[in-house]
């Protein structure tokens, strides 16, 4: 250990060798430990006492019960693709991070209950591929899913663009195991739909942050592998109608609606500026683009009609007629190959990459009762142009999840406008509409003061004294989450 | 006030008129109160000091804020139609009931977010028609659905037959408003789909039954009504074949079975002495009974295709071929109209009068991995009737929940029968396969003993602080749910 470490931090360090070996214990500052200190933002980053990478749920809790003894704050981190600042430590803090990248075993695959139970270390996308080696889908999609880990995902409730049909990761996740802050350890991992036996713990640490105990693995649901889809691309006629347009959709396939994503023509012009070979979808612009999925599990779906198209591609053309007819759709176009599916989702993946090479933005990740969708963005979008800021928004619609952006608008020199008086200003809107100012994304660093000024005090009150009742020490992800 | 009671609830009553007014607040030994003092059971019942009855939020709120200043206990209750004492006060604990009847609005009808914002003594039936009225569908249904309210639904987490199709009622609840013990409100009725500022206080308020404060509304997620269902009984092989069956009827119809419920012949057999004018579904006894509802949103479902039959019920007859010609289903009847599909319905939710006419019986109330299910009726058979016991078995299979229940064997007395063995059996082999030993009723008074033994320390342990840290006086239906 270094001369200049104090001598608790050195005896800490070497019990913590004791469990897992010299070369599971790195300083914070060694060069190999670069990238723990921050996060994918490149926004925050900190200096951690040290990095561990436990292999096990035993060697977690060894490590957990002696930060409990020695009251050393631990930063559980995973695969550090959050948008928040919540996995990385604070300037200062002498924190533990905590990786948990080693624990990256499948567990088990129960192909009778559709169930997967993984551990916290692994990889959203080796998930889903070994879902899909058996015909089934692991629920949880996003950008990062190369690679965001379960555990992240977990302790973010981390969102994306299937929760429209499979539900966010709270719905998804039947059962966890998890390290309490004093180093004990709960074995939730029963997979069971239905369970009475207490309050629910998994619930409660699932969307912490950490800052209740370290997710260590958990059991998802596994959904059926849709056996036909149907993507396309909708202008309508106005952002009021898309509620109507989606539960046709869905009514109409049996809730086979995979995706519901806004993109209007201004998003659809950041992303063909940023990547000149983007196809539009439309000729026309569409002031109010949506670009759609939908799939079946449905096998008869899969079968072609008497014009060759599919049933499930017949029932979406039948829709669309309806709403052509009712003029609520004023334009469709429906991918015919797979390339044009990949087209469009590549298309909407690039937005968050297009909007960054646009130049400067500040990216708010809000919810809204789909019913008032409309309204926010209209008196967002007035003041927002009065302010001297150009809107691009997307998001996952289907949830009421928007990703309101706000660039500099033509001729505008970002450093000079009012972000501050333009976030109030959207604050204000999203409370008296009933919104969520963090949607999908979480709290982190990030959203602290927005929490402290949003949040109703009544329910800041109980979750502090939850805190203060499972982390006595406030030794779990400090400064996180919570806002003092 | 009488003489006898002591000066603080005097005090205390006189300030609850004070809120109330007279007519909603009455004495625990009132002719009146008498509903008040049991529930449904007819087991438990107390001796509460009164029964208030607020009307509003905000009464609740300063009735317990009353509570909390005169340190007097609270019992929340709706419908008491719990199957486990937790609506009813204890013998001699003199606490407040306080009777969330008079909050049964239906606050809001959100048709495009298809969601519905109700007041807790909202019987679960009303919402049910408001909801059919505007061609959708409330999640929650069970037998008790003519008299229990949502309040006590939610405090329960309760369950019933189409969880497999809206999943739990943790689930289908999208937003609460609540009293915590301090008499604080927390208003988090926001019907969002995706919401990540914060620990998810609303799942730990529901299936808390009380212990943590009073959920005083809720948002509920609405599902699209079913435009063809197809309703019917199989025989199966083996009871370790019914995944099989289930995860082919989800497939084919695309996730839409509403019930896939477990009766063996043994459960007609009862149902057919208790209610002689029952058809048996099937000539042959079924071993392995099981009745299953399929229920499709698809309006292209409910076309008849070339043979008459709707295209669901095609779907129906593909799959059971198929499962037929693999020897899995053995013999089927389908529904042929909607009165055998009421009869077959009558037969399922008869089955609990029926066994309780029967003679003396236990229930367990349980869930496992659908995996394991028929390793644990397979054990528990064998060692119950050598104990002397007959199982009668139903349950909601499609949920791993069974409905496992002991009753005499022919030509024994229960009265001599070893139960607490055959429990204290039955617990082992639960724990040792993963179940949970109590599916979808709670815990109540009654399950006490069980959940001390069966539920892992650490996650007890957390319980305890959650609940020491919110209800440190432990004024909200004390004696409940934590076991001391």
């Amino acid at each position: 250990m270094p001369d200049t470490m104090d001598q608790k931090h050195a005896d800490f360090l070497n019990d913590c060798v004791k469990v897992l070996g010299a070369s599971h214990v790195m300083l914070g500052d060694d060069e190999l430990a670069a990238p723990y200190r921050q996060d994918w933002t490149g926004y925050h980053s900190g200096t951690p006492l040290a990095i561990v990478r436990p292999k096990s749920t035993d060697e977690v809790a060894q490590i957990v019960a002696l930060c409990h003894a020695f009251g050393v704050s631990i930063v559980p981190s995973s695969g550090r693709t959050g948008l928040c600042g919540g996995g990385v430590s604070l300037p200062d803090d002498k924190s533990l991070i905590l990786s948990l990248e080693r624990m990256n075993t499948i567990r088990n695959l129960d192909l009778d209950g559709r169930s997967m139970t993984l551990e916290a270390g692994v990889i959203l996308q080796n998930a889903q591929e070994c879902a899909a080696e058996n015909d089934l889908v692991f629920p949880l999609t996003f950008g990062a899913q190369g690679s965001a880990m379960i555990g992240g995902a977990l302790s973010t409730n981390a969102g994306g663009s299937n929760v429209v049909k499979y539900g966010t990761t709270r719905e998804s996740c039947i059962g966890i195991e998890a390290v309490l802050p004093d180093g004990s350890i709960i074995n939730a991992l029963t997979g069971l739909r239905k369970d009475n036996t207490g309050y629910d713990l998994k619930n409660l640490l699932i969307g912490a942050e950490g800052t209740l105990g370290i997710i260590t693995a958990a059991v998802f649901k596994l959904a059926a592998m849709p056996q036909a889809r149907t993507t396309g691309f909708l202008s309508l006629a106005a952002l009021a109608d898309a509620p109507r347009v989606l539960n046709a959709l869905q009514d109409r396939t049996g809730g086979a609606v995979e995706a519901f994503e806004y993109m209007p023509d201004v998003a659809i012009d950041v992303i063909c500026h940023a990547f000149p070979n983007t196809k539009r979808p439309l000729e026309a612009p569409a002031k109010t683009g949506i670009f759609f999925e939908v799939g079946s599990n449905r096998k008869d779906d899969a079968q072609p009609g008497e014009e060759g198209e599919t049933r499930l591609q017949d029932l979406v053309f039948a829709t669309l007629a309806e709403l052509m007819e009712d003029e609520v759709v004023v334009d469709a176009m429906i991918a015919q190959s797979e390339q044009q599916r990949i087209d469009l989702w590549t298309m909407r993946e690039s937005i968050l990459e297009s909007i960054t090479e646009n130049g400067p933005a500040y990216f708010l990740d809000i919810s809204l009762p789909l019913a008032v969708i409309h309204d926010f963005v209209a008196e967002m979008d007035v003041k927002m142009a009065e302010l001297g800021f150009q809107p691009i928004t997307v998001g996952h619609l289907g949830d009421g999840n928007l990703h309101y952006t706000l660039s500099a608008a033509k001729g505008k020199n970002w450093d000079e406008l009012p972000l501050e008086a333009a976030k109030d200003y959207a604050f204000e809107v999203l409370s008296r509409l009933n919104g969520s100012f963090s949607a999908e994304h979480g709290i982190g660093q990030s959203k602290l003061d927005v929490m402290l000024k949003l949040k109703e005090p009544s329910q800041l009150d109980a979750m502090r004294l939850i805190k203060q009742a499972l982390d006595p020490q406030n030794l779990m992800n400090p400064g996180k989450f919570i806002p003092v």
